[in-house]
């Protein structure tokens, strides 16, 4: 069967939990050969990169081949929030950052993944 | 016009009426021959399909052609959770199970089912 | 590249700023000559087409090329709810009326629309 194409699109803080759980069950499904898995976060999900315990589980799915981005608009606004700044050269090698996260979840979709919103 | 596929994907207990709703309105827009719909439930929503009253108006909709997924990954998580375990058996005839429904989200994509989260 | 195409669905009223943030960003990113905007709201979101603050944002937008949409089935729906009706002769000029929004959504899907949910 065809590889599968998947993109997880994350914007609160409070589903990380769930998009992990979603693309560790999918990996289990069809196998690292079996899908490419793309999770493209913005607005507040972003602070989710400076998570440990969630850095970990991400790392794990990184290396069964899912890449992680990261919106720049958003990590730039998190400044202005209770949280404070995110530093870009603070976030783990395997992050990717783009300019806007929207337009990486639309190109995602023209290159054939499939949208999940967990 | 070509006939519509549309999948509603549910994760959240809370969304079973919007997405019955919408799915009703769909029907009732396009009629029964203008689109199939696939409704793929996982993490805690799963548990609506117990719920008699969601299920009389789920009925409703798989009469009308509507096909109704649960995900078995999740149905076995609910064991330990405060409601309890979902035995499959137990479930309506109607009811079709995946081994992951993420998966089933992003095939039916690929199908060409329009993805909606009510 | 070829030119974006995005649908933005909402069905909660709260989603509105998320929303126009998102679409701001992407107009921001790929220029009004890089996309195509639709944005389709449903459910309780749609009152957030009577408020003025948010439709001088969506104005802004809708300057720029995006498509606002509102559910006929939402629009009525709103007489039963503590916020009443709406009327849609009041709704302003640049917001189209469909009979479900549902349908709005999985046919833009069916025109190459990429689905994003804020």
């Amino acid at each position: 069967m065809e590889k599968l194409k998947v993109l997880f699109h994350i914007n609160e803080n409070e589903r990380w939990e769930v998009l992990i759980g979603n693309a560790t069950n999918l990996l289990k499904d069809v196998g690292k050969e079996g899908v490419d898995i793309a999770v493209v976060a913005n607005g507040p999900s972003v602070s989710g990169y400076t998570d440990e315990k969630k850095l970990s589980a991400m790392k794990d799915l990184a290396e069964k081949g899912a890449k992680f981005i990261a919106c720049r608009n958003s990590l730039k606004k998190m400044c202005s929030g209770k949280d404070g700044c995110i530093n870009e050269e603070m976030l783990s090698a395997f992050i990717q950052i783009v300019p806007a996260g929207i337009t990486a979840i639309a190109r995602k979709q023209t290159e054939g993944y499939a949208y999940v919103k967990p």
